[in-house]
C-alpha cells in the first residue's frame, strides 16, 4: 500500500472513531428514558398510562438531544468531507470536541429529571453545548485556514459558510444561558433556533459552491 | 481522490454511522435483563433458579425487540444496498428513523417490567415500532421516487416490493394498537405476522429482479 | 460502482455490523463491575481497600467473558476471512448469533453478583455459552458447505479444522452443565478448556492450509 | 479479491473492533456522571446548582479518563498505521490491551465518587492505567522486533520512539503508585505528566522519520 492511501486510512480511522463516539453518545440518550422498576401486578392499566405519559419530559429532553447531537454530527460530516489530510493538533481538537459530544447524556439527563423550567439544569445543558460547539468552530478553523488541512481548492465562501453556520449555534445557545436568567423555559425554547443557522448561512453566502456544498 | 470518491465515502459515513447506532440500541437491549442486586449467600440455589427463571419476560422483551431491530437493520441495509448518493433530506429521515431505532430499548424495557398483558405497554411499544416503521418507509418513498438517489436501473418491482414489505410492517404495529384495546396478549402475538410480510410481499412482486434482491 | 464491488460493500457492513455488536458487548461487561455508591468520606482508606478487593467475583467474570467473547470474535473473524458472498440465511444465522453474544453481559453479571459456586448461575451462563457456540458452528457449517458461500478454492481440511474447533468450544460448555450439578465450581474451572480448542483443531488437520488459516 | 487485499481487510477489521471498543470505553465514562434521581419539585434552584456543582470530582475523573483513554487510542492508532501484516498472537495482545481500555470506565467511578484523595482509588486507578500501558508497550515491541508485521522500511529511530514513550507513560503510572503511600492527591497530579512523553521521545530521537512519524 502506497503511504498515501496508509494516510487516508489513517484519517478514515480518526473519523470512523469519531462516528463512533457519536452513534453512542446518541443512542445512550435513551438509557435515562426509564420508568422507575415495580414489581408485577402493582400497577392499574390507568396508572401505568400515566406512568408513561408522565416521562413526557424525558421524551422531550431525548428528542432535543438526539437532534442537536444529530446537527454535530452533521457538521462533522461537513468539515471531513473536505479535510484530506490530518495533523496532531486536529486530532487533538476533535478529541476535546468528542469529549463534549460523549458529556451531552450528563446534562441531557439533568433536564429530563429536573425539567427546562430550572435554570441551573438549563444554563448548565447551554453551556456544555455551547462549549462543545465553540470546538466544532475550532475544528473547522484550523483545518480550513490556508487550506492547511482541506482540499486546496475549496472556496473560500464555504468556509466562511461553515464557520458561519457553528458561530450562530454557539451564539444561540451562549444568549440562551443570559435569557436562562430570566426565563429558564423560554432559553430551552430558544434553542430551535438552530434550525435556522443553515438557511442563514445559505442566505450570506448564497450559492457558494453549487450544490455539492449545501449537501448537508 | 476523485469527488465521485469522495462522496462515496460520505454515503458509506452515514450508512456506517446509521449501523454502529443499530448495534448499540441492540446490544444495550441485554443491559435490562440484569436481576436485582443481593449480598453474596442470600439466596439458595432454588431461589436463585427461580429468581432466573422469573425474568422470562424479560428474555420474551428481549428477543422480540432483538429480532425487530434485526428487521428493521435488514431493510435498511436493504435499501442503502440500492442507495448511490445522499442529500441533506436523505440525511434528516435518516436521523429520524435512527431516533425511533435508539428509542426501542425503552418501550422493551416497559414491556419486560411490566408484562405484555398490560395495554399500555403493548400500545406504547406498538406505537414506537410503527411510527420507526413509517419513517424507514419514508426513507425509502424519498430516495426511490424517480430513482432520485437510487441506482437509475433499479426496476419499479424492487421499488414496489420493498415499500409492499414497510407499509405491511407498519400495518401490523396500527392494528397491534387496535387489538390491544380488547386483548393486549392477542396484540404482542399479533406481532410475529411482521415475518410474514417478505413472503407476501415476493409473491406480489414475483422474482422481480432475480436473486440480488431476494438477498435479504 | 460496478455491482459485484456493492456485493462486497454490502457484505463488509454485515461484518462491521457484528464487529460494533461485538465490541459493545465485550465493553459493557465492564459496567457490572462497579462498587455501590457512597457518601464521601464514609470509607476509611483501609475499608475502601477491603470493598475494591472484595469486587474480585466481578473482576474474574469480567476476565472469563472478556477472553469468551474475544474468541467468538476471533472465530467469527476467521469465518468471514473466508467468506465471499451473502444470502438472507446467513444474515439470519448471524443475527441469532448476535443475539447470543449480546445476552452474554446478562449472564456475566448473575456470575460476579453470585458467584461461581452457585449451580443456577453456572448452568445458565454455561447454557448460553454453549447456545452461541452452536450458532457460530451453525454459520460456519452452511457457509462452508460445498463451499455455498466461501472461496471456492477452500481447502477440506480448514472447513473442518474449524468446525472441530466450533465443535469442541460447545461441548465443553455443554459437559460444564453436567458437571455443575456435582462441582460448580470445577464446572467454572472446566471452561478453561476451550484454550485447547485450537491446538487440537490443528493436531487434527495439521497444516491444513499454511500459515494463513493458522492466523488466529 | 486476491489473497492480499482479503488479508489487508481482516487487519482494518481487527483495527476497526479495537476502534469500537474505545470509543465505547470513552463513551460510557459519562455513564458515571449522573446526579440522584430526584422528585420533580423537590429541589429549589440554588440547591439544584449546588448539586450540578458539587459533582466536581466527576467531572475531573471524566476529563483525565478520557484524554488518558484518548492518549492510548492516539499510541494504537500509531502503531497500527505502521503495522502491515497481522498473526494470532497480534490478536491475543491487542484483546488484552482492549480488556484494558474497556476496564477503565471502572477505576474511574471509584475515583468520581471517593475522590483523588483515597489512597486504594488512586492505586487502583494507577495499577490499571500502567498495566494496559505495558499491554500497548508489548503491541509495540512485538510488532515491530525485527519488523515482524510492520512496514520493513520503518527506521529504528521510529521503533524505539514509540517504545520510549509507551515506556514512559507506565513509569508515570507506576511510580504514582509510589507516590500515593504518601500523598494520594499528589499522585493524582503527577498522571499529568504522562503529556510530557512525547517531547521528551521526539528529543530522545529527534526528526526520526520525518513528519509523518511525528503526526500524532
Amino acid at each position: 500500500m502506497p503511504d498515501n492511501a496508509k494516510e487516508e486510512q489513517q484519517l478514515e480511522r480518526l473519523v470512523f472513531f469519531s462516528d463512533a463516539v457519536f452513534a453512542i453518545a446518541i443512542t445512550l440518550l435513551a438509557l435515562d428514558v426509564r420508568a422507575p422498576a415495580a414489581p408485577p401486578g402493582s400497577y392499574s392499566a390507568g396508572q401505568l398510562a400515566d406512568l408513561i405519559l408522565g416521562l413526557w419530559p424525558k421524551y422531550l429532553s431525548y428528542v432535543i438531544s438526539f437532534l442537536v447531537i444529530g446537527l454535530y454530527w452533521m457538521a462533522h460530516h461537513r468539515y471531513f468531507g473536505q479535510i484530506r489530510r490530518y495533523d496532531s493538533r486536529l486530532i487533538w481538537l476533535n478529541l476535546l470536541f468528542l469529549m463534549g459530544i460523549a458529556f451531552i447524556p450528563y446534562p441531557t439527563s439533568m433536564l429530563g429529571e429536573y425539567g427546562t423550567a430550572a435554570q441551573p439544569t438549563v444554563t448548565l445543558y447551554a453551556a456544555v453545548l455551547a462549549a462543545t460547539g465553540l470546538l466544532a468552530l475550532a475544528i473547522w478553523r484550523y483545518a480550513s485556514h490556508d487550506r492547511r488541512l482541506t482540499d486546496p481548492d475549496l472556496s473560500e465562501a464555504t468556509v466562511r459558510a461553515y464557520s458561519l453556520r457553528a458561530g450562530l449555534a454557539v451564539l444561540v445557545f451562549l444568549s440562551s444561558i443570559v435569557i436562562a436568567v430570566f426565563n429558564p423555559m423560554l432559553a430551552a425554547f430558544s434553542w430551535a433556533l438552530v434550525a435556522f443557522t443553515r438557511p442563514l448561512a445559505n442566505l450570506a453566502y448564497r450559492g457558494a459552491d453549487g450544490p455539492r456544498d449545501t449537501a448537508d
